[in-house]
């Protein structure tokens, strides 16, 4: 039974499904919007109104959330395609963009619907995080920035979607969150890769992947995509579809064009890249990502006589482990970088990104100090050492080499300590492969 | 008729075969020797003895030449395979090794020669360049490092099989030569691959190939593997066979296992590399390294919705060359830095590239400068702008990544050259990007 004001939705997929859902439990009046017909079917049965155009949805609602898959969709559905949603807002209306767009976009959003003659109209750019459950659950991770009017306009509909832990005003206005977003999603993309690599050379090596995988979850290789995407990774179908290869390349894309005309650069996250458009290059574009493991697993046999050097489980293990490591090292300082970059607040960024999806134990423990050394300020004496981190992935490397497979990602991650080696000296700490990214 | 000292020759492989038999043209009493019987029946029509095992091969010849493929095939035929020559060898015998080896390999060989009881032979380490082609002809490129008797001792052979002046007597001693070619093939490695890389990329442009092919040819794009690879990239069954991807492969991974020894970054040519197990992986290791093209063609028509930004094949042409300069530009600067690291005189590398395999426009135009900065010494005021490669090159990886296919040399070119420009300045010369390598 709706008791709250009543607010429309526009974009029923996987997440918004479960957002919109959410609100109608949460007792607000719904309506729906989706250009695919059998999810407002769905969504009638779960109590929400539904719309035949978002100019529809819109009317008369002070409230539009937009979670469309891309910019080019909210730009149709807010303002530029059929029966637009903006146009039909009443005044003082205020729209929550909680889709994954760059920051560039959001901000000529925010411009164009104000020269559309809708000045009047609140925008919160408000990327989310966490996944279709969350979503549906009411917990998700939420990065909100916008002006102060805007967000003590939308501040309880942030709170009703979100775990209230996890609810982020990122201070820069409109812009800031999709950045936010950005720099979570650098995690995201190189340790969604990382977990179909490391599982991937396990198998090159023989190992016993349930095994490997539940050794791998308790060790310092752990981030939360390696945990999650895992029963997907294991799964002989790579089932059920959570999240598809496509949605993350979404992602990277945004991150590597940001970079680009950032003039920064994106080492790791650019490999990661290159593998998941190996993986459109080969169909699996709408398969889910843990699927991914096929990029690594499918030379087995053909390679010729090869021979690995390790030869117990703990070994083997030991040099997953490691290569694990040390990308998630590398992911680490360029999320971090590229967020001091574009103006974010480190701590704010790190809080986010260790509770989101973005989590891994080498942000944990290294994050702290690459943010420090970001900042210019000493670091305590009793850190790991970056050439330990060399010589653990450089074993781990020369294996791959030796059972004559890719390891994109390992590779990326032990040139770039290298060349950070080269510059800070042999007894550097494991923070100083930020020097990589400084200027 | 041979009238000229008998020597041994061990391993008629492509190159082997045309070595020895110009030897016999030359006027040598030439015995071979080789695992593979067909090829001793060929040899004996083009005049040549054969032996049946390394050491009735080498039993009193003065001179031993040893061609086979790998390090562990030169110690079993010299040493610990059956019957190997070493031992059969007269006193004061020489052996030539002209196969392509790590450094430390061939320092290693010496010391197990002398501690074999053997102290008395002379050992040339002497890798070759050139193909097939100038084997059978005597034109190729040798690097030549021994000590100063046994140069002398090998002076002459090493004349009959060279070009003139491609003959390099290298400073340092054994290892020094393999040094040498070690360096050589950083550019060889990476440009192999950017022909494939960069004709892939055109055929995703819709370029007309074969138009596209005479103009990069022609351009600052220009590599003599390009040009060398471009019959076979154009021909439909990449054929006929000429280099396989399995023989750059063994000259990838001495290159980057010789680079964690030294604790030296290769970020190119491990890029290379991986791209190159790729191909293993799919099967195409005996296929000649022009068909990689594959590894860049396979996804087109599977990527879904796509759109170019740029229309005229001018245009396209553009960005493809833009894609090689920078990849060239990267390649040069691994390979000088590489060399500068591992001790090598850099006029003597960079005089030897230019002329043999590695040869690149971008190599001649900016490795003087590259030396320059490597040695710490003053540039000319007209050099070439890091930022003009960093826009251009970045022009081709965006509209890559609007076609979703991956070019990843192009993206690891494009993120070393973010992180000198970060360090060095907008304003910085295109030298300044041998910055990432150095100390």
């Amino acid at each position: 039974m709706a008791s709250k004001e009543p607010l429309s939705f526009i974009g029923l997929g996987a997440m918004g499904f479960g957002m919109a859902t959410n609100l109608i439990k949460e007792g607000y009046a719904v309506t729906g919007f989706d250009v695919w017909a059998p999810t407002l079917e769905r969504f009638t049965k779960e109590g929400g109104s539904t719309a035949s155009t978002p100019a529809e949805a819109a009317s008369g609602k002070n409230v539009c959330i937009c979670m469309v898959a891309t910019a080019q969709q909210a730009q149709e559905v807010l303002l530029d395609g059929e029966k637009p949603a903006v146009p039909a807002l009443p005044k003082g209306a205020v729209v929550l963009l909680c889709s994954t767009v760059p920051c560039s976009y959001v901000q000529e959003l925010e411009k164009a619907i104000h020269a559309a003659g809708r000045p009047d109209v609140h925008l919160i750019d408000c990327p989310v995080s966490g996944g279709a459950i969350r979503a549906g659950n009411g917990t998700l991770s939420i990065m909100a920035g916008a002006s102060d009017a805007a967000i003590a306009r939308g501040q309880e509909l942030l709170q009703v979607m979100s775990d209230p832990a996890k609810l982020y005003i990122v201070a820069g206005g409109i812009g800031a969150g999709s950045n936010m977003k950005m720099c979570h999603q650098v995690l995201a993309a190189n340790q969604i890769a990382s977990a179909s690599e490391a599982m991937g050379l396990a198998h090159q090596l023989d190992l016993d992947l349930s095994k490997t995988a539940e050794a791998l979850i308790k060790s310092d290789g752990w981030s939360w995509m390696l945990e999650n995407r895992m029963p997907r990774i294991l799964d002989a179908d790579h089932g059920p579809l959570a999240s598809a290869v496509n949605i993350i390349i979404k992602d990277t894309s945004i991150i590597t064009v940001e970079a680009r005309r950032a003039e920064f650069p994106t080492p790791m996250t650019s490999t990661a890249e290159q593998m998941y458009f190996l993986g459109l290059g080969k169909g699996y574009g709408t398969d889910d990502d843990a699927s991914l493991i096929r990029l690594y697993t499918e030379g087995k046999g053909k390679l010729g006589p090869v021979k690995a050097a390790s030869t117990t489980d703990d070994e083997k293990l030991a040099l997953v482990t490691s290569l694990l490591k040390g990308i998630h090292l590398c992911a680490a300082a360029e999320t971090l970088s590229f967020a001091h970059h574009v103006g974010l607040d480190l701590e704010q960024v790190f809080e986010l990104c260790i509770n989101a999806a973005g989590g891994s134990a080498m942000l944990s423990k290294v994050g702290p100090n690459i943010m420090k050394a970001l900042r210019g300020e000493a670091r305590g004496g009793d850190a790991l050492q970056l050439a330990d981190f060399a010589r653990d992935l450089g074993a781990a490397v020369d294996e791959a080499q030796r059972l004559k497979v890719p390891v994109f990602l390992g590779n990326s991650a032990l040139n770039l300590i290298r060349v950070a080696l080269r510059k800070a000296g042999a007894d550097a700490a494991a923070d100083s492969v930020v020097s990589v990214w400084s200027s």
